[in-house]
């Protein structure tokens, strides 16, 4: 009996040593929270590791952007899904909820919507978390999936018969949706997030929503009270290509000048018919007309991966995806597009990445291939590298995803102040919009090279 | 020897088990830092107090903004406070350096430079940490006393002799200054901060300077172009009358509504004199002239302390600093101001503290005293309870120096995208500025009442 007291004892000694060797450890390496003097002084705390400091911000829910997911009606997520197999003659999946990605959908309004439902404690490193209380939401995400229902075709029950899935009414029922709710009305939008990463998203009811943050690639179709980068959000369209996970060089890289696609584009894609006459007999440059298929995207992998610089021409609108196929082939993209806008421009310094031109120097005869032929193989190697540093942004596994909640986070300020502001402007005299702005200074470079 | 050596045991096992029992709290009150996901999981620890968990994340060296004092010129700062002294026949202060506060000058102005100053220790709380490296620097900050710097009387050395000060000439010194500096050329100046408080502060250099976050009052003597809620930040005055530090209430507030300053003003300001009309002989209101001395700063001190609602109609420009000197005071304020802009209001929703009426409406005869009669005492007890809430904004400690920092710190990812942006702009045929803008829904209240 004494014995086992003794021991108990000893147990207990044993464990409260190990225990206070644990807490004197932990009172040097970590701020007690209950003094605040020492608790607020991180800053010279290298035992505090910098991914630990980095997130942490993120896991303080007071410091967090609240969203609330509206649990939408059926046929603006899910039904759109099923409307868009039955159009191409498939089988609609029979729990679309389970799948991990559908396809044929803009990558942000399947990811966006599938990582708000997933919990929180898989949500680390998110600048946004997601709160079931409307009333505690700073923000409002509207799961729409916008640019999937814009590509379904018109499924007719029977011949001669009316469609019966449309596009345009879809639109218009969910705008309809959204003015019949509280927290719409309450501040006519203004809180709300919507993806319509597609160009001609939501064309028919943008009027209606465009007080929202808009997802959005770029602003081709958007008139400038309905998108801008002060409210807005850019989004990188997915790669469809291989990312090329080799190492940075030049050496398997005969190719000078790669470039696959449509040929003939409306607007500012004109430039893409001109730079094939251009450039299709020099000898050094690929530049070949494709179409989507399985095959042409073997092809255009292939050929971004041993290529040194990729063709980024505008297309029926500034951006396009080829960008961020070019970004992960580590092929320095070639940007001619005077009007394109580029995510996460915040961090990315894209000079850094790319070769800018302007549309009209671009068409000078033999401009192009002289300059990019001008360019060493080191500074090659300095876009790689810089390539490889930035490619995750553009992987749509949860890097991209929290990169844009964080870019959405960053708007809430000032959807805050506009909405305070909003409720209290009295009627004035002036006549013209009550507008804020930021202006580009026009450098007006002609090349970034 | 014995027992001596039990002692020291049990002294150690006393140490061992108060230590143990500090592990055992801090194990479930705080997640150790070596592992990730417990690390990561703030989430759903109260214990963590909340202002500890507030004020974490700008503990964080990296998630703080970075900003670099210039070390201007003396003529730029202490040397605005000797010319002013000298232009008013005072003696300069022997050491500008050591002065709590100068007198004369624009509260921010002198503190948010003094702020700077401090060792980081005591700046905790700050969303904006010091560097001494200008090359890790988000933002600069320009310190010059722009607001002091307008009123220094010109001191002239000799009768007949040139002013030895002018402030014109300090300002166009400050831009030639300004261009010159390497990091100002960098980004034409968007990473800069100025502050110009008086509405007339810098207006010689304002189109030189125009790209920096300005910290302003209001945007009146502002163009489009010079002034923004998206790029610059709205200051509060300084209140000049003494705060109210009694409790919410309306039993010794006899006076319905308090006005004291000057009658006649230019421009939005000219609707004192037709309110003076309309209010003089209401009898439970009190409305009168008062300059600029310490007597009327008495006097207003006391009718702001017994008044139901202040008056704050607009002056030369839609800002005064009369509205700060209600809100210490608890004195609903009752603005009549088309265009006046608030500060941080992002944060703070001015219609729980205030009455917004448009000045058309105002000047109805008979208005403004049967609507802010019919308001209940409740009504009242709310909006002051709301005004002890937010005064702590309003009084030029660490209080509002740090909200004026997070207010500048938030305005960092749009800049970091310009400065992006503007860099790999091409020539584009686009005529007109490129602008992006967010605009007010203009609900246009008649007032908020």
């Amino acid at each position: 009996m004494a014995r086992k007291a003794s021991l108990a004892k000893k147990s207990l000694a044993t464990v409260c040593f190990v225990l206070a060797i644990y807490a004197v450890i932990n009172i040097f390496h970590f701020p007690s929270a209950s003094d605040p003097n020492l608790a607020l002084d991180f800053s010279d705390r290298t035992s505090v590791t910098s991914s630990f400091r980095k997130n942490l911000q993120f896991h303080n829910p007071e410091s967090s952007v609240k969203i609330y997911l509206y649990d939408l009606p059926h046929r603006f997520t899910y039904g759109v899904i099923r409307h868009h197999s039955l159009a191409r003659g498939g089988r609609p999946p029979e729990d679309a909820t389970a799948l991990s990605y559908p396809g044929h959908q803009h990558m942000a309004e399947w990811h966006l919507f599938k990582d708000l439902t997933r919990p929180e404690s898989d949500r680390l490193g998110s600048a946004i978390v997601r709160v079931s209380d409307p009333d505690e939401a700073d923000l409002f995400y509207v799961p729409f999936f916008s640019s999937l229902s814009l590509i379904v075709n018109p499924v007719r029950s029977e011949p001669g018969a009316e469609p019966v899935y449309s596009d345009e009414e879809t639109q218009v029922a969910l705008a309809e949706w959204l003015e019949e709710q509280e927290y719409w009305k309450r501040n006519t939008g203004r809180d709300h997030v919507i993806v319509a990463s597609d160009p001609n998203a939501l064309y028919k009811v943008i009027d209606r929503v465009k007080n929202s943050v808009l997802l959005v690639s770029d602003f081709g179709r958007l008139k400038n009270d309905q998108g801008s980068l002060v409210k807005d959000v850019i989004l990188p369209y997915s790669h469809r290509v291989n990312a090329y996970n080799g190492d940075v060089g030049v050496g398997n890289r005969g190719t000078l000048l790669f470039f696959m696609g449509a040929r003939y584009r409306k607007e500012g894609g004109k430039i893409r018919n001109l730079l094939f006459q251009l450039l299709e007999n020099e000898e050094d440059v690929v530049i070949k007309h494709g179409a989507q298929s399985r095959e042409s995207r073997r092809a255009a992998s292939h050929g971004m991966h041993t290529s040194k610089f990729c063709l980024n021409p505008a297309g029926d609108t500034p951006s396009a995806c080829r960008l961020f196929d070019s970004i992960v082939s580590l092929c320095v993209p070639v940007i001619i597009s005077d009007d394109i806008e580029l995510p996460f421009e915040d961090v990315i310094d894209y000079r850094k990445i790319a070769i800018f031109i302007e549309t009209t120097v671009a068409l000078k005869p033999g401009y192009l291939v002289s300059m990019l032929r001008a360019i060493s193989d080191e500074r090659i190697l300095e876009y790689q590298k810089e390539l490889k540093e930035v490619k995750h942004y553009f992987e749509y596994g949860s890097s991209t995803v929290n990169e844009i909640w964080r870019q959405v986070a960053q708007k809430l300020p000032l959807i805050k102040l506009m909405i305070n502001r909003d409720k209290r402007l009295v009627k004035t005299n002036f006549t013209g919009p009550d507008c804020s702005c930021i202006c580009s200074n026009q450098t007006g470079i002609v090349t970034s090279v």
